[in-house]
């Protein structure tokens, strides 16, 4: 095998085990790490939780002597700082690799290029870009922000063909299908927050948390429940027009109550309220991502999606459609209106689509060249 | 290879065969035939355009003298009575073939199990039902207008990813891309019959036509220009207020105008006038398919389609969505209204989805097990 090949087929194992932490490393990103003599892999290992070791220790401690002389190949460029772990420059080096192939340069533009620069600075041969558009796909919340401060925002719609929610009359029950909803919920899984308002917990009373009798059968299967952990729930809550009886609030995992004043009534101790006084949205996604939320799953109804949409804060649409026709004076998907071009309709870019029990999952995106790694 | 391995791989090879005939054999079903002694292929053809030889023909040409105690493959039941050609009963008997392997009987009920049965008076063993769901998607039109004298209706709708055909102000161009306007080309020249309305030719003044700079360029690669048919233009147009100067009738090709009284107005040679008062949709779809038109491509508005959906008459919606929302104030894209209960929504199931350039492409039909065999 060429070198050129070896690095591109290492890289995609450490791709490949990176996404293995899709629904625990929140809010540090996926990585992956594989340590190699030539052909063969010595060690690999990824980030599986927050505090816990990084790739690259799993994957050296792994490899142990045969890590001398190596090539480590790396998702993410290695990290330079102490943080809640030594670095993992150190611990290279210390391991006496000759050589580092990394996916892409640490997002965070005032640490970028310092892990690269310290291996080099000892000697090993640094390689950068190794399959980074997949790597970058990997970890589009972190990526964002820590390059941007707000979150990337994944907005869920579920409807018919004709983009109709529900009858005039409501029903609605069932438009998609069981596995289109165990889809949603490994989606859910892999989110720092989900994002709701206080209408669709009044409407409809969701639990908007991740059960597991609900998650498909391959999550349940490669991620003991040990290991999982509920997104924390955001509900916009302007008018403290919502109960503390309501479900959302009764489940376990953290809540966050996003109101204008604040309430008098008495919360579970797991609800937080954050008084932000006529807020936009985007002051609002700031605030979460300064709390380390970065990937944000939105299940709302059409109004909090068209208010998203019309200001352009929607990072990627999934979208489930029954082959149904529900017709005209059915609910619409989202509550745009007076558009006047068609230069000013939100327009996204196609990334995946793929059939989901009875029903289709469309995945459209900002970006071109997205690539989704991790199915579940 | 196990004979019955051996049988699923030569048939697979004679549908492949057949669906080369998916431009021209209209109203005459696409027929496939490979003749074999044993692994070997000693001949093949297929069915190419009404009027000319059988696929059993085809093949038994080529096979010569080696047809003599091979297996014959056809993925229809062989002809035995005289159309426009000899019976291809006749010709493997006369060839001396001692197998032949069926997809499928005839559908037509008239004559289904005869060709079988006069092969088998002729000792030739026979087998019937190898690869038969994909013979039958092979053929929807055919077989639907053989088993129901009803024509196969392929209803095509085009919008944004939530069921909008164009802003309020009528601002559509371009919703969907240059690859999915191609994508139906390839469907309309596949079709029997186009299928629109006056409303549609007044607002659009639509040319409904195949369109040799227009068509993919596999089709046109494989289908030279001389092979190709322009399929009959079906216009409704009820209370004549079409003009024999719109582009739907002046361009080549057959035109039919369903009115409920006679015109008073001039029309081109090439357009037909057929005056049907009151007529109902099936009333007119069965007219259709008593003269041989047995698949219907339907590019209208979404008025018609919402009739045609009421009434139960769509047996396949080709839906393409471009990556773009367009809001509640934009136009339907059918207008079904009144739906009380979601028991009384058309409800289809998802053949396949695929992405057509920056667009997606959703093919849902009625059968939940109909194989499309052909892309172009």
């Amino acid at each position: 095998m060429s070198q050129s090949d070896r690095d591109t087929t290492m890289m995609m194992r450490a791709l490949a085990l990176a996404a293995q932490g899709c629904y625990t490393t929140t809010p540090n990103p996926n990585v992956g790490c594989v340590i190699a003599q030539g052909d063969e892999v010595v060690g690999e290992g990824f980030h599986i939780a927050p505090g816990g070791p990084h790739a690259e220790v799993h994957a050296l401690k792994a490899a142990g002597a045969r890590a001398q002389g190596a090539t480590a190949y790396v998702t993410l460029e290695p990290c330079s700082h102490y943080g809640r772990t030594p670095p993992c420059c150190d611990a290279l080096i210390a391991a006496n690799v000759s050589r580092v192939v990394c996916a892409m340069q640490d997002p965070n533009p005032q640490v970028a290029g310092r892990g690269i620069a310290r291996l080099q600075e000892a000697g090993i041969e640094v390689v950068v870009g190794v399959m980074a558009e997949r790597a970058n796909a990997l970890n589009p919340g972190f990526i964002k922000r820590m390059q941007t401060k707000m979150p990337y925002v994944q907005l869920k719609l579920a409807g018919s063909l004709d983009g109709r929610t529900a009858l005039a009359n409501g029903h609605s029950k069932w438009i998609t299908g069981e596995p289109a909803r165990a889809d949603v919920q490994a989606f859910r899984a892999q989110a720092s927050a989900i994002l709701s308002t206080s209408a669709t917990v009044i409407a409809d009373n969701p639990s908007l948390n991740i059960r597991d009798n609900q998650l498909p059968r391959a999550v349940l299967d490669h991620y003991p429940q040990s290991t999982r952990r509920q997104p924390t729930r955001v509900i916009l809550d302007k008018h403290n027009q919502t109960v503390p009886e309501a479900s959302v609030y009764q489940l376990e995992g953290n809540v966050i109550r996003i109101v204008d004043t604040p309430s008098n009534k008495a919360w579970p101790d797991n609800v937080q309220e954050w008084v932000m006084p006529d807020a936009s949205l985007t002051t609002i996604l700031r605030a979460l991502a300064e709390h380390d939320i970065d990937k944000v799953w939105v299940e709302a109804g059409a109004r909090l999606a068209s208010q998203l949409l019309s200001e352009s804060l929607v990072d990627e649409l999934i979208v489930y459609q029954a082959p149904v026709l529900l017709g005209v004076d059915s609910r619409p998907l989202v509550a745009l209106g007076g558009l006047e071009s068609m230069d000013d309709a939100p327009r996204f870019h196609f990334n995946q689509v793929k059939t989901v029990g009875d029903d289709v999952r469309l995945r459209a995106s900002l970006s071109e060249h997205a690539v989704i790694t991790q199915e579940y």
